[in-house]
C-alpha cells in the first residue's frame, strides 16, 4: 500500500498525546484521549479513531473543550456516582467512570455512573468491552448534539444515542460486544450520497421542515431519522432521557453541531452500567447460557458474534500497529509542531 | 354499545382471578395475574388483558405454568436479587421484584433484580410506570418463545423481547412511559393480512427457509424480523443476553411456543432495573431535566408523549370501569364455573 505509513500503538498514541498537548490539553486530557482514539482505530472504528485529533485540537483551541478540566465525582451512593467532566474532552472522565462502575457493581451487584458536562464520546464500546473483560456485564449510552426527532415530530430534538453493550465469556474467548447508533444509518452514508448525486431511501432523513425526503443534500439540512420508525425514536427518547436527565447534562438540542464551529461546550452525558453476574445467578450459570447462545448462533454460519471483526482487527494491530494514511500522519505531526 | 358489559375495574379483577383460581392458581397468584391483566386492559392494551385467562387458565390445567408456585429469593447482593418464579404465571414474581427493586434502588441507587423460571410477562409497562410513580426511573426488559433470528441469522432465536422505561415527573404528571417490542410489528399485524390475503412489506419476517417472504401465511410458519434490520437484531439480543443470562433462564429458541399445547414450561426470564436520581444528580436537577424535553417535544403539536394516551384511558377506566365484549365476561364467567 503506498501512502500509508505503519505506526505501533504507542507511537500511534504518543503522537495524538502530543497534537492534542499542542492543542492545549493537559497531560492526563491527552494521554486518555490518545488511548481512546488509538483503541478504535485498532478495533476498525475509523470515524471515531485518530481522525478525531483534528477536531478535538480545534475545540481544545476554541475553548469548546477545557484542556485543564479534572473529572471529579460530585456526589456518591453506593452504586451510583455522578462525575462532572468539567467540560473537558470525555475520555478521562469515562474512564474514572469505568473504575467507579467496576468497583461498585463488585459491591452492589450493579453500578450506574453519569459523566455530565462532557464531550464526544467516541467508540462506547470500549469501556463495555474492558467491563466484560473483567467477568462484568457492561451496558453506555450517550447523547449526542442534535440529529433526531422524538417519535412522530419534526425537528431534531434527540442525538443518534449510541447504545453499547458487551457481555464476558468463558475462559479467554472475546466478549461478545453490542455496538450501535440509534439512527437508521451513520451521517456518513448521507454524505457520500450527497456527493455522488445520489437519492437516499425514504426513511434515512427529513429535510429542513420536518418532511420525509430523498434527496441527501436537503437531509443534511434537516434531520436524521431512527431506525425502526416510531419505535426506534421511543428508544433515542429513552437513551437520551438516561444519559441527560439522571446526571443534568444537556439535551441534544441544546448543544451546537459538531460540524461548525462554536465556543460553546456541548455538555454532554454519558451513562455507563456494570452489571456483576455473581450477584444474580452467580458467573458459572451465566458463563454456561452465553456460551448455549454463542452454539444457537453459530450453528448458522452465516451468523457472526457481535464484536468478533472489531476483536480480529485488535488483536492485528496489537501485533502489526496501524496502517495509516500518510497524510494523517502529516497532520498529526504537523499539529504536535514536528 | 350493544354486545358490551361494563364492569368496574374490581369487578373484572374478581372475575378474573375467581377463573384463574378455578383452573388451579393459588389465591395470590390468581391475585396478583388478575390485577396485572386488569391494569393492562384499562391501559387499552388488550393483548396483554382481559383475553389471556383463558390462556393462562389453559397453561394452568397442562401443568405448563404451576398454580402454586411461591415466588422466592435465590440470591442476593446489597443492589440486587435473583427471583425464582417457580414456574408459575409471572405476575406474583415480577411484583416481588418490583417491591425489591424499588427499595433496593433506594440504598443503593440503582438496583437490578432478574426473575428467572418464569412465564409471559404481560403488558411490562405496569412495573416501570410504578417505580416511576414513586419517583424512581424503571427499565424492564423480558424474553419471550423464539420469534426473530439473531443480526444475520434465518432461524427464530431471540423473543419479540420488549423494552420498558418510565420516567418520573413533577408533582403529580404522569410518567413518560415508553413500551415496546422489538419485532418490526406485532405479529397480530401479520395475522390480519393473513386471514385479508393481503401481502406485507418487506422487512417484516422471513419465511421457514430463512428467506425474506411478503406472504404472511409464509410468515407465520417462519421468523418475525426485528425493527432496523440487523441494528434492530442486534438490541433484541442485548435484551435476551439481559434477560436470560444473568438469571439463567430459558432462551427464547429453548421455549415451546405460545401458539401451540405443550406441557413444557417456559421458563423465561425478566429484568428489572430501578434508578434513583436521587443518587445521581439528585431529584430537583432530574425534574428539571425532564421537564425542559417535555417542554421542547410539545412544542410540536403533532408530538405527544410516550404513555399519554394509555394514562389518559386508565384514568377513564377508573372512573368509568371497563367496556368488554360480552362474549368474553361470558367466557370468563365459563371459567369461573359460574
Amino acid at each position: 500500500m503506498a501512502d500509508t505509513l505503519r505506526l505501533s500503538l504507542e507511537e500511534a498514541q504518543l503522537l495524538a498525546a502530543r497534537a492534542l498537548r499542542a492543542a492545549g490539553a493537559d497531560e492526563a486530557m491527552a494521554r486518555a484521549t490518545a488511548a481512546a482514539l488509538v483503541g478504535a482505530e485498532a478495533e476498525g472504528q475509523g470515524g471515531h479513531g485518530l481522525s478525531r485529533v483534528a477536531m478535538y485540537a480545534e475545540f481544545l483551541r476554541e475553548g469548546r473543550a477545557k484542556g485543564d478540566a479534572q473529572p471529579r465525582i460530585l456526589h456518591e451512593r453506593p452504586g451510583t456516582a455522578l462525575i462532572d467532566a468539567g467540560n473537558g474532552l470525555a475520555f478521562a472522565a469515562l474512564a474514572l467512570a469505568e473504575a467507579e462502575a467496576e468497583h461498585r457493581a463488585r459491591a452492589c451487584g450493579i453500578a450506574c455512573v453519569a459523566v455530565t458536562n462532557s464531550h464526544h464520546a467516541g467508540a462506547m464500546s470500549l469501556p463495555v468491552r474492558r467491563l466484560a473483560e473483567k467477568g462484568l456485564v457492561g451496558l453506555a449510552f450517550t447523547n449526542s448534539p442534535y440529529a433526531m426527532p422524538v417519535p412522530g415530530g419534526r425537528s431534531p430534538l434527540l442525538g443518534t444515542n449510541p447504545v453499547a453493550a458487551a457481555f464476558p465469556r468463558r475462559d479467554a474467548a472475546a466478549p461478545i460486544v453490542i455496538d450501535l447508533a440509534l439512527s437508521a444509518v451513520a451521517r456518513g452514508k448521507i454524505m457520500v450520497a450527497a456527493k455522488q448525486g445520489q437519492p437516499i431511501p425514504e426513511g434515512w432523513a427529513l429535510d429542513a421542515e420536518g418532511q420525509p425526503t430523498t434527496d441527501p443534500k436537503a437531509a443534511l439540512d434537516g434531520a436524521m431519522l431512527a431506525l425502526g420508525g416510531p419505535k426506534g425514536a421511543a428508544l433515542a427518547l429513552m437513551v437520551e432521557l438516561l444519559c441527560v436527565a439522571l446526571g443534568g447534562a444537556a439535551f441534544a438540542f441544546e448543544a451546537d453541531s459538531f460540524f461548525a464551529p462554536s465556543p460553546n461546550p456541548p455538555r454532554l452525558g454519558q451513562l455507563l452500567i456494570a452489571i456483576d453476574p455473581g450477584g444474580l445467578a452467580g458467573q458459572a450459570v451465566f458463563l454456561d447460557r452465553i456460551e448455549a447462545m454463542v452454539t444457537a448462533m453459530l450453528d448458522d454460519p452465516d451468523v457472526r458474534l457481535p464484536g468478533a471483526r472489531r476483536e480480529a482487527l485488535r488483536t492485528q494491530a496489537a501485533e502489526d500497529g496501524l496502517s495509516l494514511p500518510q497524510a494523517m500522519v502529516e497532520q498529526l505531526r504537523a499539529l504536535a509542531g514536528d
